[in-house]
């Protein structure tokens, strides 16, 4: 346990995030799902977030706290995009954001509408962070990455920590890992406090980054991935979300693509939720199977909901 | 006001409405609007309650006060029918719901996964109504009317008390009329607490039939109505829904069809929440300008949300 001590994201960092945040992060309803066998389990919603995912929790827990920046530049695949640009926005920060070229166009468009100029950057995660760094250094601006940051992982937390406080007895947590700063923020919030909560990590099959990883006991970088969960398909997981999820996580699955676009229909359908596939991996996994709560109370985090609705409803094939 | 006293529906009315659908119905959240220029502005989310909308209330406390009923029926153009279908299945009765033979799809749809028998009875909702009636009478069935019955409106009003609570300080309120029921349980419960707050009803313009009563001074029988808002349809308010809400609001406004697909699709794709157009009325209202709201905390009705998903966003065309 001794090893990674100083590397954790403490109690203390995830509430004064949660103080900076508080006027600017909506605290997230914690709904009961309805159309499910299973008593007393609940969606935390972060669709229903400013931005439409979590990532404005850590994004202006970074952002707020710079002294006198001159500009901002991010590198992401649509949703940590929009969270800089709203936060610079309200900060009245200059912001420009490297994207993929093959982004959803709801997010390249959303994060225009935050007024942020957006570059359309390349087709992998490297190339945009390369591109991002080139034009942060010339610019010297300040790069705010997606999630290997103790600011930015922080900010996350507050996600466990709303949790906790919802959901009293909580015995089980489901976070999705893309980068891993959300889960990673949560693991921290829940098992510093509650290390009797199982947290469950969900990766996509096509991007087991983290998974991979804590199989090869060091951090690797995948192959190109591919997975609908275009929120979830870093090839590569954070040093730091890396050491404090492999040291905290109960146990991570993967779900397939099919079973992810099943569980955001049923969702959009029946709970009435707009969810992302990102955002609807960790309900995959217990819709499928692939997870077993423990029995009592569980929150499943639903992270987001900016998603290409007609191409995932199956408009107009059905 | 002592004319109307006896047919008001009290706050006790209301509170042991509470108790008794307590553990059937969701508590839903009230969500701050995000992309709306108007600070404290507040949506309640019925279209995320049990079955869709918020039905579930006032079926659920007449159906399970029933002294051993054989069997309830119901006439519905989809909401209704879905919550005594999905009440009766919970209490262990028989149901059959006669349903208008032009019901979005999803409704009839989803009244039959909850077990009852549907039948489609006609064009109008006097067609309907008489059909269920036959039946009734028939079966020695209870007839489970849709809005204007005190315990109904006990149920809708349940609604209201949980906006109060929620929203300390709320200065106005904006409900849909349909039949009158949410309008009419809503209204009695903050004004009878609090009269200075301003409850706003929304009708759509294609069937006004509770503005055009009030205007007449009297319960009036619209023309055959047409609205892309389904739940907002009936030709006629019932006669105790008229008595309380020609009492006690302050305003009625019309929208149009167009003002109310902008509003639904709005609510879809910038605020996450899946709506259907008669859930999107009232925040149509204020979004096109046809309300305007009092300073202060205010909360907008969202009364639904089983859309027809594909023809409401406008896929394939778009």
């Amino acid at each position: 346990m001794e090893e990674y001590t100083a590397r954790m994201i403490s109690l203390d960092q995830i509430r004064q995030a949660r103080k900076q945040i508080a006027g600017m992060a909506i605290r997230t309803p914690l709904l009961p799902l309805k159309f499910h066998d299973r008593p007393e389990t609940y969606l935390k919603c972060e669709n229903l977030q400013r931005g439409g995912a979590f990532k404005i929790r850590g994004a202006y827990n970074k952002i707020s706290r710079l002294k006198e920046p001159r500009g901002v530049v991010a590198f992401s695949s649509g949703n940590h995009a929009q969270a800089v640009a709203l936060a610079s926005r309200e900060l009245g920060i200059a912001a420009t954001i490297v994207m993929l070229n093959q982004s959803v166009p709801q997010k390249l468009k959303q994060t225009r509408a935050y007024g942020a100029e957006v570059i359309l950057g390349g087709e992998t995660s490297q190339e945009i962070q390369e591109r991002a760094e080139a034009i942060a250094a010339e610019r010297e601006w300040v790069i705010i990455p997606p999630f290997d940051d103790p600011e930015i992982i922080a900010g996350q937390g507050t996600v466990g920590m709303e949790i906790l406080e919802d959901l009293p007895g909580v015995k089980s947590v489901v976070a999705p890992i893309g980068g891993g700063g959300l889960c990673s923020g949560i693991v921290c919030a829940i098992k510093q406090t509650h290390p009797e909560i199982k947290v469950f990590g969900v990766e996509p099959e096509g991007a087991p980054k983290m998974l991979e990883s804590m199989r090869a006991g060091k951090l690797i970088t995948l192959p190109p991935t591919k997975t609908i969960a275009d929120g979830l398909k870093p090839v590569r997981a954070g040093k730091l979300t890396f050491e404090i999820v492999s040291k905290l996580i109960d146990n991570i699955v993967t779900v397939d693509d099919e079973a992810i676009l099943d569980a955001a229909r049923h969702l959009v359908w029946m709970e009435k939720l707009v969810v992302e596939p990102s955002g609807a991996a960790t309900f995959a996994a217990v819709r499928s199977g692939k997870i077993t709560l423990p029995e009592g109370p569980a929150a499943i985090v639903v992270s987001g909901g900016n998603a290409d609705l007609g191409r995932m409803l199956g408009f107009p094939a059905e």
